[in-house]
């Protein structure tokens, strides 16, 4: 039987190197996360990605519940959790195992952050990751919220209902809901930041600026981890 | 937005009454509930029945992730959670509102039974469901091992790999497989009784006798609670 148990809280004892980034859409995470893949895979480091919400075994679930907006705060985060678990045990904890590095474009700051905006409770939902691996590198690229916006708003045609956070009713109108949604979803962040000490990367700074930090960062633990490189 | 969170350690104050059954299979727990079902609903009470794993949202999901034997003990608690917090807010919670009488046909206790012999850990399952609304009478039919089996067995051709436990590793011998699996359950089911305070229905005895026991405890909530009687 496979131990289900690895911890959030404690360190793990792979070979292999575990970054993720959070931060809300428009943070510029995304296009940090593949330059530093791109500049990992020139050193001919394997590199292994993820992204969040993305497990085959969840996907039609999570499809059926948005469009028929019949998913509670609790349900919600449930599916979340079941795609994470399946993603660990199969995404994560083997290339990690065979020491890789792996890059998750969201982690379970993600589920922290905006599962507790939608009510659910805070306790509740860090207990319910508490099987993750605890990454070794964990960045927030933090904007400023008209930054953001402007990013995600620019060329978009419309805002998807749970995307907006309508399902909050926080305002019918859906670019405002989703202002406020952001907002919150920020704030929840800047909590995570002292509790789990995510590392800050301001956002607003150039896309050089923030990689060359990113790169800065990762580098210690490219000396001292026995991690796998492609012969 | 909805409230996400009712608790399994308070009681409820919606005006219906909760019902459930716990058992392993063989334990004659289902024939027990539609025995009382058949007897409140003569009295007029407006009886709503749920059954384990029978959300629609996760059915396919769950039938997927057998099919390809790739479910973690940690997905599949999550899996589970996730079927139970959709009837949660879709079959339980609505009829307890309208002062209905739920019947349940398994609740939480089999995943703290289940989950905990599948290796996940023990408190963390309990936090899990703890958005759950605790019961008002829990019984649990216990068998001995050797009833229950003889029960299970009679007429079926085979055990299903998850059904036999396979997933453990216990024997290769489907049967023997079994037995280990469901003696473990039971085990665990017992530590629950203590704990949650489920009222043993000695399923040894005649269906009559079981019968009559559960009607007997049921009788003094019918007099107290406000239920919803059909005109």
């Amino acid at each position: 039987m496979s131990k289900p148990f690895t911890n959030l809280k404690t360190n793990h004892d792979f070979p292999g190197l575990l970054i993720i980034c959070e931060g809300i859409d428009g943070s510029g995470k995304s296009t940090q996360l593949h330059l530093l893949k791109t500049w990992l895979q020139q050193q001919e480091y394997d590199v292994f990605f993820t992204e969040w919400n993305s497990s085959q075994l969840v996907k039609k679930t999570t499809k059926i519940g948005k469009k028929k907006k019949l998913l509670t705060p609790t349900t919600f985060s449930l599916i979340h959790a079941t795609d994470f678990a399946d993603r660990l045990e199969h995404a994560i904890i083997p290339p990690l195992k065979a020491g890789m590095i792996v890059l998750a474009d969201r982690y379970v700051f993600t589920a922290f952050s905006r599962d507790t905006v939608r009510g659910v409770n805070r306790e509740w939902v860090r207990n319910l990751y508490n099987f993750a691996v605890r990454p070794d590198l964990a960045f927030y690229f933090r904007p400023t919220l008209e930054t953001a916006l402007e990013r995600i708003l620019l060329g978009r045609s419309e805002l998807k209902y749970y995307e907006a956070g309508m399902d909050l009713g926080l305002s019918h109108d859906p670019l405002e809901s989703f202002r406020l949604f952001q907002e919150r979803i920020m704030k929840e962040y800047d909590l995570l930041v002292e509790e789990w000490g995510l590392q800050v990367i301001d956002s607003n700074k150039t896309i050089e600026e923030m990689q060359s930090e990113v790169r800065e960062s990762v580098k210690p633990f490219l000396k001292t981890r026995p991690i796998r490189r492609s012969e």
